[in-house]
């Protein structure tokens, strides 16, 4: 069975998995206020473009808690303050302003007293949580014709159970193929430089007891050319309306190898995902994530302190290398529109 | 100025850097036994196709100091299971069986008492590493016109000063460019897992002063997409008849990426390093190496211990998309002959 990476703890703050723990330890987490929120999404205990955008919902709601007895409009200043506040977290992913952007008008659009405002925000939050529930197994539906007996398939990062409220995006065909009883083999590129490819997806997997393999990113070339991989599925964190695609750093590079040996390449994400506003890739900003997870590892130096580094923690995919996108809404194609 | 990556000790041991401490400290090793050198190729602290050649050879002779007085078939008899030992250390590399059967045949073609086999052996190994050095320094002026001013460059590895008895091969042309006064820019791969671009790499450019910037390997296609590589310059540990060639995982997928981008793409490396025997890529032995360095970084556990794993240490990378060979012959095209 899947993991559960976010719930209501019993105080009715947000539960999570410390994702900064994984694999060593299961560690669960609960945040109280809006301030822990965004610095459990910045320093990545919390990730993934889906659940981020849950983990701001339901982190409104925890840290609004203390303020039910105030005056209805200091509630919705302070409201916006911290949606403001927890917008700023992550730069890339469309579904945290998504998730924040849908709460706030919720809540303006409730009237009444401060209570009733934060009871519509706990009932929106949940629903946010519950939708997308329901969103990863229709992706998974969309996808599950994919896993055939025997399928091969290569994934990057982390686009599970841990970074959705549900089974995932690009996990999900193979959660649901893996429930029907299907045989196949994950291998997951470890995705440097957090490694949230063999530190998450591979635990997760594991976890669910489906067999997978890792490897180091370099490795995915020899392994297409070996013909060892019949299938590439992969999350987005912002989908643009011509269908470019920024997802973890590497993912464009598996796209063009994908094209270059024949190799079906899909794109699985909520159509939450998808941002009309942005013609295409070149317009989605791109967040630059701190050196040190380039030139540190375990907290060891492993690159000189003289050399520069980059650390572009996404990249770009053109539509054109993409073969499907797999979303709540079935199989589409772009262009997208609202 | 480039680093001295082996050494003659004062007592005759071989003097190595160890560069499993890189870079964090510059340590150097005297080695005295044979055991010894077969266990420092072993386990990384000598590495790089070349060095390791010189190594091996400069190990015999240091491990076969104590059988000067031994009679003469005696020490034949050693010096041959000796070579054999130090053949097995590392199975892809030619330059290791290349540089022990020039030693045995000097050895076997040498009259005289053990005392005099030795001195040849002496005379044999410093051959070996003075004519790399030189090697490398013809490879270098091969490619110098490849580093003109404003290039950028992409390096995977270590093919530098640290793998050879000299300047490197891939980056060769790069100290000699720098030396010349030229401006450039070179973006290592960090080559996980093992990470010789960002340990080992990175620093022998800035122990030279050479300005560069550290990526993970899945940002090389980003890199490219975005123009900011004009270049790819890799190494070769062996090259087959028909110019396939094997190196460091991950060279196969930039090759990939280099031909979808139009960046020429060049292997350098002695011509020691063609393998006439080998017909093709396909009949390369690709060293499978174990399997935490993929699993562990710095000692700690990254991928759960349910998840297999997979650790080819070399990818092969087909004649066809290589620009051209930089070697100590000069630029060349395949085939090759003896």
């Amino acid at each position: 069975m899947s993991v559960q990476a976010i719930a209501w703890s019993p105080s009715g703050a947000v539960r999570i998995v410390d994702q900064r723990a994984l694999p060593e330890d299961h560690v669960t987490r609960d945040l109280d206020t809006v301030e822990q929120m965004v610095e459990a999404i910045r320093t990545l205990q919390v990730r993934g473009a889906p659940l981020i955008g849950i983990a701001a919902a339901m982190g409104l709601v925890a840290g609004l808690r203390e303020l039910r007895a105030a005056p209805r409009e200091a509630f919705l200043t302070r409201l916006d303050t911290l949606a403001v506040l927890l917008g700023t977290a992550r730069p890339t992913a469309v579904n945290l302003r998504w998730a924040l952007d849908r709460m706030v008008s919720a809540a303006h659009a409730t009237p009444g007293d401060a209570a009733v405002v934060w009871e519509r925000l706990q009932a929106e939050a949940t629903a946010i949580w519950e939708e997308d529930r329901a969103m990863c197994r229709r992706i998974g539906e969309s996808g599950l014709a994919l896993l055939t007996d025997g399928a091969k398939v290569l994934t990057h990062c982390n686009a599970g159970a841990l970074a959705t409220g549900g089974i995932g995006t690009a996990l999900a065909p193979i959660y649901l193929a893996h429930d029907a009883g299907r045989q196949f083999h994950v291998f997951v590129g470890e995705s440097r430089p957090v490694l949230q490819g063999s530190r998450l997806t591979a635990w997760e997997l594991t976890h669910a007891g489906i067999p997978c393999t890792v490897i180091a990113d370099a490795a995915a070339g020899a392994l297409m050319r070996a013909a060892q991989v019949d299938l590439v599925l992969v999350g987005a964190d912002r989908i643009a309306a011509n269908g470019d695609f920024a997802n973890k750093i590497g993912t464009y590079g598996l796209a063009v190898l994908a094209r270059h040996h024949g190799v079906p390449f899909y794109c699985a994400a909520p159509w939450s995902t998808v941002d009309v506003t942005v013609p295409d890739g070149d317009a989605i900003p791109i967040e630059q994530r701190p050196l040190e997870e380039v030139t540190t590892v375990a907290g060891r130096r492993v690159a000189p302190s003289a050399a520069a580094a980059l650390n572009p923690a996404f990249d770009v995919t053109p539509a054109r290398y993409v073969t499907g996108y797999l979303t709540d809404r079935g199989l589409v194609k772009p262009p997208f529109a609202a």
